[in-house]
């Protein structure tokens, strides 16, 4: 049986005259992008032009929403109400929907950013604002996320959702990432990397930090292109996945 | 024969724990309302609660985008590329769509705030960013402004417009408002206001500064709801409006 | 024995064309000001001006740095690193004392605005790196807070504080506030609120919400100013403090 | 007869999660530091952290202040009232001092940045801002600017000034810098580049873009270290100056 994987990375991360990841190199791998909105990163130009290569490549559009908060990079706890995040959200995913609509291109995706990515899968509070916005604005986005509160949530609201899998990060035996505080927490080798995602995507399993097998079930690889080496990692894990007949295309199906 | 006017003001301009008008009172008055998107006033929270506010009134709602300048309320000029007014504006129209699109409403035009609004009258670089942007984003959105270069700009493009008129403004003699550093420039006598603005709406004449009697046409009155004052002759010139047979309803004509 | 109370007001805490206090009523009532340093509140006109009316009117200085959160006015509580909170007070300690220099005003103590002045009483990691802050920059500040962590980390670095007793609030058994989410935390009877804060300065006790009698001392008299009602209680209570043989002088003793 | 000069860079140019230079590799090379003040880049840590690096490279530091358009890293030009520039400066040049204040450095000199820094040069109101909050913050500050208005301005209130030359720039036959957007506006040829700093330090001549010999004097020369190249060419031009007998030293003439 031949199984799909839908590669993606976060792009868009710029901020005026600053640059953070070779988006021009990502965007020849990835068959998903998420966006940045403005809240962690990402201005308009930035957006602009980020939709416009996803367009010209061929890569869907996701928007990656975040806590209000630039000079943290979205990374630090912020304690909102549930209307803070659910209007933030909508917000920020109508802004990013500006630019796809302009340019002719359609939002695939919804994934919270850094620290709202990790609250949403812990605390319901959070999950249930981000779906109730996804759920308003379109109900035909796909919600990416790890298992948890909101894929829960968004599955009560009738929104389909997409997991997400890490290629260099540590899991532990519930499923759930090793925290980076952690030793071991991220994966530096190329080869087991590669190895760990293959079988990831063909037997559902991956070995938790404790050495076990555990399921882990994802249809988005997440991949990363902030380092050096990261750009160079993401091409190997891709030649290797079509090399192992794992077919790359993205959530909604059109790649 | 029936005339008809659309009552406009700019709403939704707090932010966080700011407020500057009365806005409750003033949805009772207007037709339409020009809607702050965040860059010079406005938040998340004030947008989605005055689109809520718009859509139960059955007051029309337009996007009020500005300079990116808060301090300065989008007062003051900037001198930004084609690209940078043009992403700028889709931004803040996306951003402002996501509560439309949220709660079930509808963009009816786009106005341009402050500053921004003064240059695109004026200014050909600045006209056609705006006008490419409001083009590329939904080229049903009418384009509310002065007789000018955005007017001009916005029909080459097929784009509907609407001119707005001033009920406590002076006039130069070409149609353009007295600068409001000029002695003058705002009127203050509520029956002196009433009588220009019918005359306005059934002669499509004006006084102006001069003395002169000029030619003003316009479908959209702004009026403003910032000082005591101005909510009460907002009602009256309303009111007055009205009994001169002159009927209020927005510009996409469902009121 | 005649005892002396500092009074003082939040000021400054408008933005560009935003007002939320009665400033000018409050400089003729307090003989202190915690003044906003732009992160949750305040600009660089609205602090320059502040610090100018603070000296015509012989009203101390003090800055009222917050976490840096302008759209939730440093209300909501963020996850910061101990670096994050030091560099974010220097910065804002900083920026104020640019205006004292510039007119010849002097800071007389540092008040952590919201959120922040919340966490500080309790959290050591705050408190200690408000205090860090403060002794680098300048020891002879005075540091104003309810009794807590703070407190004792900022005599550990050999600063002097004072705390803050406050007028409306109720308190708990431990000398703590009511939470303003129950029931009875906040008072508004006037003669009630004065006999209070008299009995507070001349017995350093008040009636705790439960009922009992509890000591609480403090130099430093919080009053606020941003309801209509509020400068009127804040003139009633200095009335009958003076009435009562209370000297209003501001921590430092000039006034 | 030896002649000194002060190699200056900007440094602290990032914010948050962004770097935009080799700030390490430049505080080896220069003797004195333009460092961000948070309204165009830099934020409390990047200030923070340059500050306490310049301290321990016995690097001087400078104040560069900026118009408020991060977006724009502000280069981009802003119709500011001559309040509104005064007290930008004013919050700037206090908050920077508030780092060094607490890390036991001292501000050596202020230079304005960006368009700021071009405006200041033509236009006599900003100018004139720039001078008055420098004059008022501390006169005993230097004012690092091309030959124009802020540096007669700054004369007029007794401040002492220093001229910026540039070592990449071409100059007009009058002595300004040639528009980046003219045809060798910047030049590239390292030993060009080289001949010419040394001249304009020993002779006070540099060949201007018309073929001219034109006077120029400055003891501030400005180096660059955001491309890859920059940070070598900048060692070059050191070791070319050092082995011309120039000495290297900040303007307080500490280094």
């Amino acid at each position: 049986m031949v199984q799909s994987l839908d590669i993606v990375s976060d792009l868009g991360e710029g901020f005026g005259s600053y640059q953070i990841a070779d988006d021009d190199s990502l965007l020849k791998i990835v068959s998903s992008a998420n966006i940045a909105c403005g809240f962690h990163a990402g201005d308009p130009r930035t957006m602009a032009s980020t939709v416009q290569k996803c367009i010209l490549n061929n890569v869907a559009i996701g928007a990656h929403p975040s806590f209000p908060d630039r000079v943290g990079f979205g990374r630090r706890g912020m304690d909102l109400s549930a209307l803070e995040v659910e209007t933030d959200m909508l917000y920020q995913i109508g802004a990013l929907s500006g630019f796809t609509k302009a340019f002719g291109g359609k939002l695939q995706h919804v994934t919270p950013h850094g620290k709202l990515g990790n609250f949403v899968v812990e605390d319901a509070k959070y999950a249930n604002a981000v779906a109730e916005a996804i759920a308003k604005f379109d109900d035909s986005l796909i919600v990416v996320t790890l298992p948890g509160e909101l894929a829960e949530a968004a599955k009560k609201k009738g929104l389909q959702i997409a997991y997400t899998i890490f290629a260099d990060r540590a899991y532990n035996d519930d499923g759930s990432l090793v925290s980076r505080s952690h030793e071991g927490a991220v994966l530096h080798d190329s080869d087991t990397i590669t190895k760990r995602v293959i079988r990831m995507v063909k037997e559902g399993k991956v070995t938790s930090i404790t050495g076990q097998d555990i399921d882990v079930n994802g249809s988005s690889l997440l991949l990363h292109g902030d380092t050096a080496g990261s750009v160079q990692m993401a091409k190997e894990i891709k030649s290797a996945l079509i090399a192992n007949e794992i077919v790359i295309k993205n959530l909604a199906g059109s790649n």
